[in-house]
Order: C-alpha cells, then sequence, then structure tokens
C-alpha cells in the first residue's frame, strides 16, 4: 500500500498535526480490516513533512542544517510514529490489539550515481523563495509559479536496502512501514554506501519493493479515484482496467502528467510487467475495494 | 550497548553531521567487531538533537509544531540513520558487509500517567529563553545556569511495546537499534496508547529492554571511564567493581548526581538485581574492553 501525501494532508489543509493523524485514520481503518485476510507492507510520502523541515532550517541559523538525507530520516521517524499510533488505534476497534504486530523500518533506496537525474536535478522541494534570497543560495534552484525552490534530483530507485528484513518481518506476520518519502537515498561507491541529496518517487521505490519482496497487489492510494485519459477536459474518461500495453501508450502520448499521475502508472507498468501480478491505482477512501477488485484503476497484463 | 550523548557530539563542539559522523566511528567500529562474537542491541540518546528540533520550531512561526513526541520519533529516524550507515562501513571494513544484518526500529516505552514525574516536571529540555520571554511560553519552564528552559516530566519506564519485535530480529541475527532518546513515550489508557509530552531517562528504558529482551551483557557507554565515589575531591576513588547493595548505599548517600552518573549507576542495579547478569559502566572508548571485563565499572550480586 504506498500511501499518496493526502493520507495525512488533504487539500487547503495547513498540514496540523490533529489533521493529520485525523485523516490517517481513513487509510489505516481500511488497512486493518484488511490485516485479517492479508499480510501487508504501508509505504508513504514525505513532500510536507521534510518541506516543514528545510523551512525550519532556513528559519534557524543557530542549529547546523543537516542533509536532505537526514531530514528525510527524520521524517520516516515522524510519519512511522503516526501512521503506528492511528494502526494501533485502528486494530483496538477490531479487536485485534496484541494479535497484530507492526514495526517501522528505516529505509534506504540505492540509486546510480551516474543516474541522468544528477546532470539535471528537477524536482522542486522545501520552500519558496523570492528571486534575490533564491541567487544566495548555495544549491541550484528552479522557477516555479509561487517563486524559486530548491531542486534536487529525482534518481530512479536501483533497490531497497532493507528488502531481506522486510520480507523476513513480512513472514513473521508483522505489517511493516518501510520505504517512506521513497527511502533514504544511497550510493553505491566500490563496496561502500553512502547518503545523497536528492529524493527517490515514492511510487516507484514502492513498485520496485512490491517487486524485490514478491507481492500479490501493489495499491497506490491517491486524491482521485483512478485514472482517466483527457483528464480535465469534456472528453475525460475514466479507465476501470488498462492493460500495461495501452497504459503505455497513454504515458507516451502525455495523458499523464510527469509531477502527478506519470510516476503512477509508470510504477504500476513496470510492477505489473515484471511481476505479473495486479497493480491498482485508487482513492485514498476506497483502498479496501480496490484490494478486491471493486474500485479504482486495475493494470494487467 | 546504550551509547551516551558523547557518542555523536563531544564536549566543546557544535554538532556539525561531519563531528557526528566522525565521533560514531569510535563506538561503532567496537561493535562492528563485537558482531562477531555477541547479538547486539544498541540504544542511544537524544539531548542535543531533540533541543535543536525545538528551537527551530520556536525560530519559525511558519511551520505548524509538533508535540514532544513527534519529534523524538524524529530523532530516531536521524540518529538510527547515523548509526547505521556508520556501521555499515565499520563492517566493511571488517569484511562484514552483507553478512550482518541491522535495522532500526521505531520504538515506543509505556509509562504510567500516575507517575509522580507528571506533577513535577523536571527535566530541562531544548533552548534557553529569557525571563521575559520564558514567562509568555505556553508550558512550564525553568531557571537554570544560562537563564529559562522547558521543564518535562521524566516518568519511569513500565515496558517496552516492541519488545517482541526486538527479540524475534535479534534472534534472526540482527544488530538492532531501539529505543532512541529513551524512547517515545506513551500512556496507556483503557486499552488505547497514546504519546505524551514528556522524555524518559535513556539508561533506565535500556535496562528495561535489556530486562525485557534478556540480555546477557548490559553496557552504558559514556564520557568518563566508569563510576568513582567522592568524584571531583582530592578523596576519588575509581571502582572496577562494585556489588549492587554497595551502589545503592553511595547511590542513597548522594554520590551520583542526578542528571548524569546518577540514573546509570539506578539502571545497573535494576538489572543486575532483577536478571542476575553482568551491567558495566564504561568509556565509549573502551566498549569492547568493557564488554570482555577489562574496563570500566561491573556491577555484581
Amino acid at each position: 500500500m504506498a500511501l499518496g501525501g493526502n493520507a495525512l494532508i488533504r487539500k487547503g489543509q495547513a498540514g496540523k498535526v490533529e489533521e493529520q493523524f485525523e485523516n490517517l485514520k481513513r487509510p489505516l481503518s481500511q488497512i486493518a480490516r484488511l490485516s485479517e485476510e492479508y499480510r501487508i507492507i504501508i509505504t508513504h510520502g514525505n513532500g510536507p513533512q521534510v518541506g516543514n523541515l528545510l523551512l525550519q532550517q532556513e528559519c534557524c541559523d543557530a542549529v547546523p542544517r543537516l542533509p536532505l538525507e537526514i531530514l528525510v530520516a527524520q521524517t520516516q521517524g515522524q510519519i512511522g510514529y503516526m501512521i503506528e499510533s492511528t494502526l494501533d488505534n485502528e486494530l483496538m476497534a477490531l479487536g485485534l490489539d496484541g494479535k497484530q504486530l507492526f514495526v517501522t523500518l528505516l529505509s534506504y533506496v540505492v540509486v546510480d550515481d551516474k543516474d541522468p537525474g544528477f546532470l539535471n536535478p528537477s524536482k522542486p522541494i522545501g520552500p519558496v523563495f523570492p528571486e534575490d534570497v533564491a541567487q544566495k543560495l548555495p544549491y541550484p534552484t528552479v522557477k516555479t509559479g509561487k517563486g524559486y525552490r530548491r531542486v534536487v534530483a529525482s534518481p530512479r530507485p536501483l533497490t531497497i536496502v532493507e528488502k531481506r528484513e522486510i520480507k523476513r518481518l513480512i513472514d513473521a506476520g508483522f505489517i511493516v512501514i518501510a520505504c517512506g518519502g521513497g527511502g533514504i537515498p544511497v550510493i553505491r561507491e566500490s563496496r561502500s554506501f553512502h547518503g545523497v541529496d536528492a529524493v527517490i518517487d515514492k511510487d516507484l521505490a514502492s513498485a520496485k519493493l512490491a517487486e524485490e519482496v514478491g507481492v500479490d497487489v501493489f495499491v497506490m492510494a491517491t486524491d482521485v479515484e483512478g485514472v482517466a485519459i483527457s483528464y480535465g477536459t469534456g472528453e475525460e474518461r475514466f479507465l476501470d482496467r488498462v492493460s500495461i500495453h495501452e497504459a503505455r501508450y497513454y504515458l507516451e502520448k502525455g495523458e499523464f502528467p510527469p509531477g502527478s499521475m506519470g510516476p503512477k502508472v509508470e510504477a504500476a507498468i513496470q510492477f505489473v510487467e515484471r511481476c505479473r501480478k495486479r497493480a491498482v491505482i485508487a482513492s485514498i477512501d476506497a483502498i479496501e475495494m480496490a484490494v478486491h477488485g471493486n474500485a479504482g484503476t486495475e493494470f494487467t497484463l
């Protein structure tokens, strides 16, 4: 289950803690029920949370700044905590507390230092700066609608470092929360790992984890009901089922924007092609129905 | 292995990331070697790191503030990452990379909502404020040497929520990093857990974990070579070995200050009394020797 950003912060919300906990009940009540029938891995985004930590760093000269990969590690702790405590309450409501073990793992994802993403960093993160401030920042920025934002590389995930640990925990009956924010990006240099300033797309990282662990169903939960073509035009058509052949055709035609539905469709295609199992993109309100094949867009061979 | 704050930030350092990684090599090179012979659980403090997050929150009104337990979760992510990446390098230097699995767990510690600590919060945390600012803060403060600081409760740890998960991982051969910063403090209300604004003493939480998992040796690594009586006077005497009976006598006589050696001695006494195994307080530079019985202060029945 890859939970999108709206699992924590819904459109128009400032992201207060109470709101985030309230929002989490929606996906986690469904996941708690599904846990009676399925073994589950939960992954999640971290965009607004990393953005807040970056903004706080800019505000506060008294504290030494931390590199991006450490901020990602902080958000894995933060969001893992919020998911676990909500899940605990939802399991309890079903009388499953104590029976269902769960655990949050810090997780790392290996990327290639020759990934083209590093040559042209293009993923905007963190706060918006006016032009004069942006020019003095020690890292590249890009002009966006509201002003300038820092850009970082978004390299492709090669492998999940903790895949064995996660598999072992799943086999032992745990619900595992992992790969938060797409994982802490690391590069393998000769035999050594080290963190890099980058962010990995959460859906692509989740697809890789789903493949490496060998799951039966890969669900991406987001703020729309599934995939549509001609989205936002009078011709809009919702796709209940789509073959990966057809999906790739739409993707190449530019039907899905790069920052939102594009990586999800790509992640679904990649998973189905390699694992020959089901992938579903569905609303966060319809996770349970999507698992049972009654909601969302299902990708097939 | 309970690692003290100096595992990350040594006296006189500002706490830059490079310094913290450099410092971590000292304990983790020893732990990497010990991992060939022992199964190991690592716990750690988080005082300066939580302090920095609190200071950043004070600096930055644009970001909604997070409660203390979420900041603790963030530092578990941050420090877990720093320990893991250093450990990975140290294992590699020994040719053990890939053979030795390790994992960081978000961890919770149950405290009693009737703990006397909640009536008289006494643990100072975070930044120093001038008196006029302190009076307007929405939480209790205390006057310290430098100015006013926020105080929170430091309740006693009752049980580690993840004790079963940690035991299972240890049995499966993992090095486990857990109970960072004393754990995320939670209260059990009827059947529900929820986080509380408090910090748990890292050594007392580690002793509880050591007891609940059933370890053979409990090591607390700190910035002095062990326990001394009449510390800082001409009469100072270092203790190589001390019975818990004798240690309790010195503790009650006020030989060990509450904020530093006191809780360590108390944690050692508690562990040895309940588990009838070895506890050692030693320098972070002598962890390996301490495990082998050749350094530090050993507590015996």
